[in-house]
């Protein structure tokens, strides 16, 4: 027999968030989100109301409310330190949409919290580490049979971007996805940053520093560069070459079937985030629903997602002053060590 | 909010079975399996205790019980008719798995029951028209962009089988597939059936004819090749090739990273049905659990179930006698027109 | 230093035959073709002087002048006999393209011209047992790593043909080329010929059956299938995978860079037979050239075009019957065993 | 009918040079390799005399001998000066293996001499530009169908290197290649050099910074990346993705049958440069014998050759000091303008 299901609250009621709604409670087992809240209270009621949830006008109501098991928090990123801190307080478990918060400080502050209560309460929304194609890289790299990993020759397209995209989002929204990720793939922390541009492309906004190039090395030496380019006209994606002592690792293509006509041969490639991630979405958060209902965190920690700030911080800062930036952490703590 | 689960009663607890219980208690959403029973009362008594469901000696109990809202038959073959007609007479929906029954006509007694109570209950685990390859490979059809599909060159590979494995095999266990999946993709009947003997692999057990060659044509024309090899000692590969008047379509490959080490640049492919169909057989289940709660049925119809068997009855035919040998099928009954 | 040059002369000056002289003169090394010559003398006088070649009114006075060292018949098929035994009468080397001759009773007489002789003189143009794909899969085949092969499932597709083509060109005029180099890569001969129509395409000439599929055993079994779809509007493709015991063998892609744009990655193929087999022609007459100039007979021999020309009759009997009809061959003479 | 050969004196008869002659001599046409000599005078005359060659015992007397139209210098590095020298006051046709000179300021001189003869004499061994890939990578850029191109993505992979290969070499030996090839494909010249290193494999010789990258801009700010990795104990794998505006390209895929076994599928890669390149070297060398009987130099110039080596100086002086350095040429003469 099926166990008694999670009941989820989640705050912030926007895209990102309605999207978890939906695929928790009509794809994903074992949770139901049941109550919803937002910072723009009246909008998160109305939300709720649409979805025949309990609506919250204050979402620190909700965080707190006996009849919420765990939380979701998908608000714009400068409020999720706040709900993130009364999720630990509450002793609930929380998923947390990336970044954690966006200054490394305050992710420390929560990672501090969370050392305050002695257990761990937060999964960090990092998808990639749920996609398919990163798992089995990782699997690869891991048996050692291709030797080390020397070079990773990364890329992030995509094909277009809203209006006020700016030249900082390059690192902070599309490849910070690749600083998280190719940590955990690589299972070692960063030592340096740098922030190249290429040519800029005549077709995105004016003053955009479109394609950016992100050179991170690790602490054993790794060499990673990740193109980022998000007004291609083309489509999305994402590469992950890795070079290793005796190998070369690359991602699956698309599961799109092969079409030969007009003299073409080739097949459809991915055009958003959600297509590409898709299954990665699923599995993320099954995951973190199965993990809770064990009372543990699986997934990436806050810790990962204080770690991810400070590599961020210094790749902005490196594409700032055109230098190299050194990565520089705290000592992680007991509590996050596997 | 998320509404009442559908309660599912389960008949037949072997492996398919299990899995199934399995499938979708953990993993999809909106069911539950809740009851399970077997042909043998022990075996099925056992399977519900360990898996803390509700147990039934006798599985027509089950089936009339008021607190099972639907039925799942994974039952051996020859015991499909019987609970089928139970569920019918119950007034409940069933998923059963292919074939619906060995012989057409007792697929015929399942159609008659339905017309009769004016109404479908069944769907038949066809479960490659759930894959995102077919799916595509239809879409593009339908789209008639390309052209009428001209001719069909498709292969059913798999690494071994068991001992108990007979030349009838080669089409009613594997083949069977491709029979219904390349109806619904082509959207016609079939017109005649043949079966040929290519060399046989000398890894086989003796006396099997392996690989086998069954050629299909439709009313309108279409030829179709399949190729049945069932010990490769090598993958689980499922090929279907489309000419179409202006374009050949393919499925796609294998979601496998790439690995080029040794001077050899490749990918692993899949090594059995559980593997290549994996989300196939999950989209099925809850795209069933879907249709039922909103009393329909969208798949494949019992009125499909017997339009298999009777062209895997002249495919055997064929076999047996080496000739070419028509498929002739009783005309389609409005019910199951769409 | 050089040797010095073969001198050839070419009877025959259509398309295939100035190709040839284009070939030998602009590319290749070691022969040179010094004179031409065709059965309208008129256009051959005029084709020589635009190339600046000695021309022959009468064919037969090129052939025997002392001064042609080695001979090409690039006529239309039903002039090849005459001249191709001249060729042996005078002891001269010559190349004739395929088909040896189109009867295979009038292939007997030039292998019979040959026995008398006491030695081969006839090269035939099967130009694909150059290609380097199918080169690539005989080696892989002989090594015996992957087993015997099984079956072959091989595809003849070309956009469009002359107005003039009719009902027995599949055969005669495209898989011909498949009966040659599938014999050569299986080294043994045919068993049985089968021919049979898919659905028509609505594209090509009325009255047409395109694609046809012609159907060949081997005296030890291996079954292959050729599709020939000559009015595709698509590309020239030619398709040849090899079911072997452990292994499923494939021709490489045309070799052309992938492009990936518009959400489609994939790249061009080819269009006709010159852009496809270009090495492969050019190989060929190098290699005619070479064993000239050794003295002996490497490529596809006398008998070679015989064989070819039983098993296309057989096709063509089974087309016209759609029976399948035996392929019977008179036994092969010691001179043509290797 | 064929025009006269061209006849050619060879000097430098080590590896790359007897594979010149045995490639003109057996594949190629319109020219023959007659004499030959090499700065050690006893083995020059020892080649010409296995080859049947003319030998000379001072390379300055074959160049200067009527006999002798053409000449090809494939010495060691150092002597390419002089005998290129040589032959631009004998008036004479060379094609030089690549580099034209080690250093820039030699290069310089010859471009000097043939600026005073008013008169281009020389072709630089560059084979790349001749490669199928490379010309298509080309063809697609120019058609400007794409945009323009922003970013390079390039490896050159190699799996092993002798004994004395230092840190200098992945620059000057092997990612010269593409200094040279992709400058010809942008048509501009570059502005920046720079050149770091990844983790190194531990597999290579001691203290070898294995791989190196080395990051190119051009004038009009085209960022290129160059992985040289010398020492994969893999394949031979020359990469070149060019990131558009509107696209990716990237080269073909080796010519290698596929072949599925032991559920993988996959192909054999290149493993050294001569398959790789084999057919570069025959367009290369054919092009040139075409373009010398017509009294031209059509191929990579006596600039090009300058050119290439101010950016590879540029490069290793990045190398050595770990900082970006300015790419700085003279202004191009009239003469070797299009």
């Amino acid at each position: 027999m099926k166990e008694r299901e999670l009941r989820i609250g989640l705050v912030g009621t926007g895209g990102i968030g309605r999207s978890h709604i939906e695929r928790i409670n009509r794809q994903l087992q074992g949770g139901v989100v049941t109550a919803c809240a937002d910072p723009a209270s009246e909008f998160g009621l109305s939300i709720a109301e649409k979805n025949g949830l309990k609506g919250y006008a204050d979402p620190m109501e909700m965080i707190n409310d006996p009849e919420v098991d765990a939380v979701i928090c998908t608000t714009a990123d400068p409020y999720h330190e706040q709900y993130v801190m009364a999720a630990i307080q509450a002793g609930k478990y929380i998923f947390c949409e990336k970044p954690l918060a966006p200054k490394a400080d305050a992710c420390k502050r929560i990672v501090e919290a969370e050392l305050k209560a002695g257990k761990k309460y937060v999964q960090v929304g990092f998808m990639r580490r749920y996609d398919r194609g990163y798992r089995q890289l990782k699997e690869a790299i891991d048996t050692k049979a291709y030797g080390e990993a020397l070079l990773l020759h990364c890329a992030h397209r995509n094909p277009s971007v809203p209006d006020d995209w700016d030249n900082t989002m390059a690192v902070e929204n599309s490849m910070v996805h690749e600083i998280d990720v190719l940590r955990w793939l690589l299972g070692e922390d960063y030592a340096t940053a740098e922030v190249r541009f290429g040519k800029s492309t005549s077709r995105g906004p004016k003053g955009l520093h479109d394609p950016q190039i992100m050179i991170l090395t690790t602490k054993s030496g790794v060499r990673i560069d990740v193109e980022s380019f998000v007004n291609n006209f083309n489509d999305y994606d994402i590469k992950c070459e890795i070079v290793c002592e005796n190998a070369v690792l690359n991602m699956p293509e698309p599961v799109y079937i092969s079409v030969n006509t007009k003299a073409q041969k080739g097949q459809a490639m991915y055009t958003d985030c959600f297509q590409r991630f898709e299954e990665a979405y699923n599995v993320e958060l099954q995951s973190w629903i199965n993990a809770t209902k064990e009372d543990r965190v699986e997934g990436p920690t806050a810790w990962d997602g204080y770690a991810c700030q400070v590599a961020a911080a210094a790749a902005s800062k490196a594409r700032d002053t055109q230098t190299i930036v050194p990565v520089v952490y705290d000592e992680m703590p007991e509590l996050y060590k596997a």
